[in-house]
């Protein structure tokens, strides 16, 4: 039975600061260090083994995974590293404080923003400031398919893909794999996984550094979940 | 023109305590993690932006690798870990002492083991303790080809089809490459990149830490070498 386990980075510098991350390349904070580090010891007691490491494109999920393996004696498994595993793009909103956000727009409108399955955040576009476009790690990518912007229901599409081509298949092959990721990334993945409602899923909470355990039997149904 | 930078990886535990290597697992010491920091300044000095990153399954090359691209802010490119890119299997000399090995084996003996192109060390079994048969990072490969011991001769043998499925189409497709690795198993890369004799390969020195970075045209012939 293939084992596959979620570690959501842990905290960065602009979650310290309650900045609206996203696609920008903010490094961990001290503590996210220390979580990651954490999140390796616990894998190393349970005695995983993996065989697949799956990343985004951000040093802050990578360095997370590098940290956890290397604790837990993994560090030369391979790895790949997708943008389809990136963080939510929060559009116009990356780099702006969470509160000045709900002074300027107000408190329902940021919450909304934040909450809502399918509502967009204001878009970026293609030559605005900040805009992944225009960035040397997206270069591969169709310019058309990098976003502005997006809510979960964009972000689960567009991470989908990726567990159907990649993660699936070695699941399949009975391979355990362990991805680190983001919030809504993560949150993705695990309304698929388990068949949460589009209501239900916003309000999923995914601790920071905290590995999530799958067992899956052979058609990839969930046997068992735990939180190391 | 693409590039393709080398990296031996920074100092390790072992280096600092004089016992013979190989593909034993030993991490960097402090010194060595200074070094690949270091290295990473270098890079980002010199502008490089590389395409894609390569390197064994062992620890000390794997660590220097991601510190130097986290350091020149490239932590986010593509990565690929290889056997064939391991250091030179020292056989059953791994985790002795050099001078202890000189004492009982007589200098010149560890001498030629050390230094010549195509004496193997002693060997170890597969079923020998310390048999890089028995670990769960080799279980994908044929057992057949898992040394016991290797010269340089064999290792140069064996890194070769690794540059040829990868590396060299990579950069044939005018790819910056960069490699993270060993002593030996960059002296194999180097033999072959310089057309270096036997004779004189075994004794070309390549600096802990210290980046090489080559230009090379369209055929792949070095035009420039520079060190960083």
């Amino acid at each position: 039975m293939p084992k596959l386990v979620f570690i959501r980075h842990g905290q960065s510098e602009w979650n310290l600061e309650n900045l609206f991350t996203g696609w920008v390349d903010v490094d961990l904070s001290e503590k996210g260090v220390q979580e990651a580090t954490e999140a390796g010891k616990k894998l190393k007691e349970a005695g995983i083994e993996f065989d697949q490491a799956y990343t985004s494109v951000l040093t802050r999920a990578i360095k997370t995974l590098h940290i956890a393996l290397e604790e837990s004696g993994q560090l030369w498994i391979p790895e790949t590293k997708t943008w389809r595993l990136n963080e939510r793009h929060y559009g116009a909103l990356q780099g702006q404080n969470k509160k000045e956000a709900a002074e300027k727009f107000g408190e329902e409108q940021v919450h909304t923003w934040r909450r809502s399955y399918d509502v967009l955040p204001p878009l970026l576009k293609a030559d605005d400031e900040g805009s992944a476009v225009k960035e040397r790690r997206y270069a591969n990518l169709d310019p058309h398919v990098v976003p502005g912007g997006e809510n979960l229901k964009v972000t689960l599409e567009r991470v989908m893909p990726f567990w159907e081509d990649h993660i699936a298949p070695d699941l399949l092959d009975g391979k355990n794999v362990i991805i680190a990721a983001h919030g809504n990334s993560l949150r993705a993945l695990t309304k698929y996984l388990e068949s949460i409602s589009d209501d239900d899923i916003v309000s999923l909470e995914m601790a920071t550094g905290q590995p999530v355990v799958y067992d899956l039997d052979d058609k990839l149904n969930v046997v068992n979940k735990e939180k190391l």
